[in-house]
């Protein structure tokens, strides 16, 4: 089951030709699922080896620009593209409240109106006119948790945590569920049960009695279920709200975190509700990350292939954020960088 | 007085990497007028010559999304760009019914309003729920002429007439008034008159009374005239709605013309409201125009140079308008293309 992450835009603020506006793809067994879509997104992906046509669930982290002006362009191209195929399952979009109706009221503008079905989900507490065309689903904070819980499929599930920024902004946990534990083979050899039916229903979790008339209870040959992997996407932040974030984001093989500003401009950064390197590194540590990455940088660090003379060094952001974690390695993204996630073992 | 074009985008229906989505500027000694603004206006931008900042009207020829989805994103990125200058003069912005409303609301949602002044024209007769935010101004449709006062200064005249399409779609007419006519100088010192005051009263159409009692009118002494430049900008049609547009745009410099399919497909170019190169040819034909540019083409047509094995030949498109023109030279436009308006002399 292959796993891996393609950043699309990684620039803060405005998409310029080095760095796009925020965007990445989270793609799994060929599934794709987007994060974040600012303008320019839809060319990012023609740009890239992935196919647009294999979205099927759209996540917006908060309502600036930068992180979701594209999402009209894009609905439109993916609705044009699947025109000969009325029969393509809708394209689920998850975002905070607002966004269910600036995307209907864009289509509809443009003529335009494919059958997305929408999600909002927020921590803000009003309502708003709804425009035409089906309903969203509203998603509430579940007081417990302090997290929203967005998605339970028969292999993941994905939530979302309220970060700290000038507007709503939300972190997003996809967390594969534990598969089921391998079987000791050589013990059930010892039993004298002999591969067939009895090994399924053992690695479901049944116990099964032999002709001998043992029985044998799964615990006794089938080994711990294997943790899933965990994939978190925070949006732009000068924190996390609450103990929610580092209770999901435990062990999380990849933290993506933005780093907009270095840590000499923390104040800075902070007064724009941002982060520093200093400041991922801080949370990914008390996550215990297996590893961070860095994106959403400030336009004026360029790619370190592409610095120009006078260009201010990306990669001093990565040594702040390695000083954080003890030397532990940090990945700087860059627009079409593709990280994989290996399955546990 | 400097005046050029230069080509953003010259794709139909979703930016892509070899054509980018509705934009073209008009500058003039310096100062930028942006038609259509589809997604990615903004990073195209970046990528040419031409800078943002000295944009100062925008026109919409419809509101189809590859026609204005970029205008939320370059409007926020201006709105940051001169945020310390406070004094900066607003950006007009010139669009269909409907616009205004759009726009006020994507930058509300992505909570950046920078204080743009907007103008809705319309053929649709129909009111809108206005969004906060200072009022657009209504221009109406000048019955007696057939089209849409836009813009009149002291050097300029803007227009807009309608279209043919789905949607409602325009054409705007960028004219020059016609500057004074020259002094005939050898004619003015054979009646005795020397340089000086007289002749800048002469030019300006004031008659003067020699101390020999002789009244010279400016009609004796100053030629005729000289027109200044018209440049035509159609938005996407599958023709023009009354004679409006053959009379403003006659003898245009420049006629800028959608050719979204070749001519072989025009049964299916009429049916999505688009012209081919025969058609464009056939008004360029009627108006006169000096020079017709083909543009918005169908992203099967890479251009030129980015042709690869296999991809529809654009320069097809360009023998067919300029056999409907009977051999006179036709443009393609390819993104980045500038042309140079000379003045007439």
């Amino acid at each position: 089951m292959s796993m891996d992450i393609t950043f699309l835009g990684t620039g803060s603020a405005y998409p310029s030709p080095t760095r796009g506006a925020s965007a990445l793809v989270l793609r799994r067994e060929g599934e794709c699922w987007l994060f974040d879509c600012g303008e320019g997104t839809q060319t990012q992906l023609m740009r890239s080896h992935l196919r647009a046509g294999r979205i099927t669930k759209i996540f917006i982290t908060h309502l600036h620009g930068d992180h979701f002006f594209g999402l009209p362009g894009l609905l439109c191209t993916l609705s044009l593209q699947s025109s000969p195929d009325p029969h393509k399952a809708p394209v689920d979009i998850y975002g905070p409240l607002g966004l269910h109706s600036f995307v209907r009221r864009s289509l509809e503008l443009s003529h335009q109106c494919p059958a997305e079905e929408f999600k909002d989900f927020s921590s803000l507490d009003r309502d708003e006119v709804s425009p035409q065309g089906p309903p969203g689903r509203r998603i509430h904070l579940d007081p417990v948790e302090d997290c929203y819980s967005l998605v339970e499929e028969e292999q993941l599930v994905v939530k979302a945590f309220r970060l700290f920024h000038r507007v709503p902004s939300f972190g997003f946990v996809v967390e594969e569920k534990p598969r089921p534990g391998k079987l000791n083979v050589q013990k059930l050899k010892d039993l004298g049960v002999q591969p067939g039916p009895l090994y399924g229903k053992l690695t479901n979790g049944t116990a099964v009695v032999l002709e001998s008339g043992v029985t044998i209870s799964p615990s006794d040959v089938v080994e711990d279920p294997i943790p899933g992997r965990k994939i978190c996407i925070l949006g732009d932040c000068s924190g996390v709200v609450g103990d929610a974030a580092a209770k999901l984001c435990r062990q999380a093989d990849v933290l993506i975190h933005e780093a907009t500003l270095d840590d000499s401009q923390e104040e800075k950064a902070r007064e724009h509700g941002h982060s520093t390197p200093k400041m991922a590194s801080a949370l990914a540590k008390q996550c215990r990350a297996q590893q961070l990455v860095l994106t959403h940088f400030s336009q004026r660090y360029k790619p370190a292939a592409q610095r120009g003379e006078g260009d201010t060094d990306v990669t001093e952001l990565k040594r702040q954020a390695e000083a954080g974690l003890g030397g532990q390695e940090v990945t700087l993204a860059e627009d079409f960088l593709t990280i994989e996630i290996p399955m546990k073992k």
